[in-house]
Formats: C-alpha cells, structure tokens, sequence
C-alpha cells in the first residue's frame, strides 16, 4: 500500500492508495476509531457500498443514496443529507464516509463542513478524477443554478481511501474524464510528469495496473503539494483553475448534459491554449485526447455569446476582468486577469 | 468611542461600541474599504437600514430584507440570500452587512461563510442580545426544524458595529432579552460584574446611558475573551451554553413561540441552578428577573416528557449523556454530562 499525506499545520492527513481497500477493515478500522458513522453513496454504487458495509460490520442503515450526476450536486441534495443527519441525531463525533465520485465528494464534504458547524468525514473515491483531484484538498461545494461550486466551504477530510480496482470496472468515459484531471497536474506544474504521460499514453488508456498507480501516485502528489502551500485558494492554488473557467461554461451550456465535468475541462484546456496561441501544446494535447477518447471541439451549435455569459458565472470572476490560468510553458502556469471581453464574446473555436 | 477588540491569530477584529454610529460614515468607510457590499436586514427594520443606506450613500438596491423572528432563521431565508448574491454576481471581494439581532447576524454570517467559499462580513447588532453576545465570536447557523444551530459554520466577521442609540427604541421584551444573556456572563465568569449588575438593577431597567455602555462593554469583553481562548468551542468556550440546554428545549417547544431566546435562557439558567439545587443563587436571579420582566416560571402546560424530548435535539449532546453547563458558585461554571435521564424526564419545575 502507497501511503502519501497531505501536509497541514494540525490538520494533515494520510491518502492510502492500492487494490481492494474497500475490503480492508484493519485500514477502516483505524481510520474511523470506534466512532458512529454514515456512508453517503449514490444509486449507481450500491454494489460498492454493500462491498464497505460488510468491511465495516454496519447494516444498510448505516446507508444514504443521493442520485448520480452533476445535476444532483444542489442545495435539495445538501438538504437531503442535513435532515437524515439531523432526524436521526447524528452526533458530532460521527464521521460521514463520501463513496463515490467527484459530486458525492463534494456535496458530503460540505454536508460535513457545515452539520453541527462541522464533522468528521472520509473520502473514499471511487472515480479515478475523484482520486487524482476532487478528494484531495478540502475544497467541497454544490451547485446553485449554472453558478458551479458557487457554495461551499473548505473543510479537510480525515483521509482518503483510493482502492485502485475499482477503476477496473470503471466506464470509459468515467476513467478518460479523470485524465483530463491528471494531466492539468502535468501541465502546471511537471514536465517530466507531462512526457511520462505521453509515453505511457497507450498504457495508460489500457488501464495497466502499474502504470495507472505511478499516474495516480504523482498526479495525488502534485495536488497534495499545492494545497500545502495554499490551503485556502488566494494564490497558487488558483493554477488548479486551468482549464476551469473555459470548461465550466461549456458544461454549463447543456446544463451538464452534454459533458462530464473532466471533459469540459480537457475542451477549457485547449481554449485556454487557443486563447494564447500555444498551437504546439495544443496539438500534442490532441495526441492525448485522441488516445484517451476525449472531445478536441466545442459543438458548432453552442453559441460564444451564451458561453461569455455562463464563463461570468464563473465564482473566480473580479469585477471587470475574468480570471485565466495561461502556460508559458508546459509545466509552468500563471494568473491571467483578461478584460477584453468584446473577444471572449467571440472566441472558442478551438 | 469604545474600541475593543478579538484577538485571533490572523484575524483579529474590532468592536466599537458609542451612540450614532449607524450614521458614522467615516467609520463604515474604513470598515468596508471601497468593496462592494449588501445590506441585508429584517423587515421591521428598514427605517435603519435607510439611515444606512444615507450613511453609505448607497440605494435600496443594496438592501436584501428578510422576514422577521427566529422561524425564518432557517434554510429557505439562507436560501434567499445566497440566490440574490448568486444572480447580482456578488463578487467574493464583497461585503455583507448584518444589520439586525441575532437571527439576522446568524444567517447573514452563515451566508457570508459559505458563499464562494467564504466572504467578509460585518455584524451591524441591533438588539442588545446581538451586541452582547451573538454578533462576537463567529458562531454562524440556521435552525433545521426544532434542531437549533443545527447547520452552520465558524466564520468570524470583519468588524461588530454597536450603536447604542437603537437600543433606547428597543421594544422592552427584546431588552429584557438581552438581559438575560449579559447575566449568563456574569454568572459564568465574572462575580464583581454579577454584583455590579444587582446594585444598578434598576438603572439599567431603565436604560440609564452610562450604565448601559458599562454593561455592554464588560459584558462583551467577557465574550470576546473566551472565544480567544477557545474560537472552536472545544474546551471553556462551551461554558458559554450555561442555561441553553434547557433553554432550548423551551424555546422549541412552542415552536420559538412563547418565549424570546434570552427569555427561554433566563429560565433555562434557573433549570440548571435548580437542577444543582443552588436555590440561593436562583433566589437572586428570580430578583434580577422581577426587576428585569423576565420570566420567572415554565408554563404548567409544558409536558416534561416532551421538553426532554426537544432537549435531545440539542447537538450538544453526546450519545449516553447530555452535557450540562452548572455553576460550582457565580463566576465559576464548569461542564458537567449527565445521564439520568429518568431525572431529566421529570424535571422542570423551577
């Protein structure tokens, strides 16, 4: 077992990566430390969450499904979670354990930010971008309208739980969305991790168990490192952002509909490169998403004047500029404030 | 002007505390320091959200009210406020302004910590329970049904404005309210201040300026003090629920109805003293409470079976035991977990 930590003053945490932690009681067992606990899944994971209420000798009462997908990730499901919290008088020394994705991550971590002004919870991510991306840091949030993570909080989980089989079984679009995740790691921050990816792009789509845990392990570390040197988001943390505040308006066109959270990012990434005129990066991230069966075009029928629109929603906006993450190179992201809004009003072909 | 202060590593802010400042432009411009910002208030206070507004020279399309009374401290009112941001794009350099009592400075403050992750926010106390006790110390919440506080945060505000001229305007009853709270302080913390109180009750019934100022600023400083010990309420920062647990549970169990907060607090206290059998203290108190119009008996209507019902609501509570907050003598309060719960099903009588 691969055993990294995330690093903050009173607050640091382990993330254990490996094959069928799910199962792994001894490891459960030290996490939870005899304390009462709720796993809060979605309806598509049933079959996992049966896999954990047997590690953990609980019953299905000690289960709360939420319905799957990015449009659940609200204020009703918030709420959902709040009031079997509350009606069952959840105490606050319980742990919630989030089983799931990126949105289950989310939503339970914000549930535990703010029940009884903040609980204990776990994060066991079942997707490989929740692994990679979403579980680590603290940042929960849900939706409110098309304004993506607009509330929120930031609120550490006492670990995080990778059990690297379950992406095995992961769907194909599930497991190339969280790609895009783990090479804006690369691009921000490690070149080396960057050609790494290039050269192992083939393994990589292919699911090679020694490969996606090197992946995962350098990918979980990169994020781990930057949430270390700014917990709560006021300056490099914001690198992160690559390809979000593109990305976000392109899922929120559809209203999520149309792409996964990994694919509107992967589609941000290559208008942010656009945007600039890095055409050489562009055309090796189309290399990779073609291995990878990601999108390389924003659908002709999406209007940029509605995608300006939504890219304002965007909560990391000031004023009168909209804030980019832009490369100057691969490796190596800056804080852009773009004010030329008569050109963001026109832009995206990509 | 009084400035006191709460001295909190990286996030210290001040109180000030004279009459007119509602009107204090200058103070209010350093305070906001050129951000955007929201008023939001209640509905039985726009005549002072309009010398607000005058003091800001802003519009009343900076004003968001709210309905009035302790039912709408709840999800739907926090609700309206985080759409109204999300839909003016409120940027996350901006400011909310509380200007109210305690259920406004709780929700507005709990908005204030969860939109976009976290914005600043200045607690405008009109009550004397908000500038005594509620407005200091960052405690944020909503109730979710009768489980009070039950959802909420620790987001300290950016500065506490008192202007004690409201207060000469104050209805008696929300006076006497607050009373109850600077009492809780005394008794808690502070033997010279409980005696001071005895000796000037009458002056302060009548709302003698001098008197008043005193009292707020030493009851303050009582608050501000423990929750620099203790901002996270792990230790002695709980002593400050001394009379809540019963308190609460009165409060509830008309549906926040019959009795004002500080009202249930006041009887609340006297549970608890009668619960030690301190029945000298108590003798005191109901003085105070005679002087002070504060109620001095539980209705007989109230079953004891249900109070203790509500009482379990309170999150407080461990999972054998409810905590208690009793006094080994005025000034002096220590924590106490109680499990007789036979005894608490038939208490409440005072």
């Amino acid at each position: 077992m691969i055993h990294l930590s995330v690093n903050l003053a009173g607050r640091s945490y382990p993330l254990f990566l490996a094959e069928n932690l799910l199962s792994d009681s001894l490891l459960f067992k030290k996490t939870l430390k005899n304390r009462p606990f709720l796993i809060v899944s979605n309806q598509n994971l049933t079959e996992y969450a049966a896999v954990l209420v047997k590690t953990l000798e609980a019953s299905s009462q000690d289960c709360l499904f939420l319905p799957d997908g990015e449009r659940y990730k609200n204020i009703e499901s918030l709420n959902v979670i709040l009031e079997h919290l509350t009606e069952r008088h959840f105490p606050r020394h319980g742990v919630l354990i989030a089983l799931g994705g990126g949105v289950i991550g989310d939503t339970v971590g914000f549930a535990a930010a703010i029940y009884q002004r903040g609980i204990a919870f776990v994060q066991v991510p079942t997707t490989l971008l929740a692994m990679v991306d979403s579980s680590i840091g603290g940042k929960t949030a849900v939706n409110l309208g098309v304004a993506k993570n607009n509330i929120g909080a930031f609120h550490q989980p006492d670990a995080v739980i990778m059990d690297l089989a379950l992406l095995k079984t992961l769907p194909g679009r599930e497991y190339h969305a969280g790609l895009a995740e783990v090479l804006k790691h690369a691009l921000i921050q490690d070149v080396d991790f960057f050609d790494w990816l290039m050269i192992h792009r083939t393994d990589i789509a292919k699911r090679q168990p020694e490969i996606i845990l090197e992946m995962i392990q350098r990918s979980s570390l990169i994020k781990a490192r930057i949430v270390e040197l700014d917990e709560k988001e006021i300056g490099p943390r914001m690198l992160l952002n690559f390809g979000h505040t593109f990305g976000h308006a392109i899922e929120a066109y559809s209203g999520y509909h149309d792409f996964k959270h990994g694919e509107a990012v992967a589609l941000g990434m290559l208008c942010a490169l656009k945007w600039q005129g890095q055409n050489a990066i562009a055309l090796q991230l189309k290399t990779l998403y073609q291995a990878w069966s990601l999108p390389t075009a924003i659908p002709a029928a999406y209007e940029p004047q509605r995608l300006f629109e939504l890219m304002q929603h965007d909560k990391k906006k000031s004023t009168s500029a909209i804030r980019l993450i832009l490369l100057a190179q691969i490796g190596q992201a800056f804080i852009h404030e773009e004010s030329d809004f008569a050109k963001l009003k026109q832009f995206w072909s990509i």
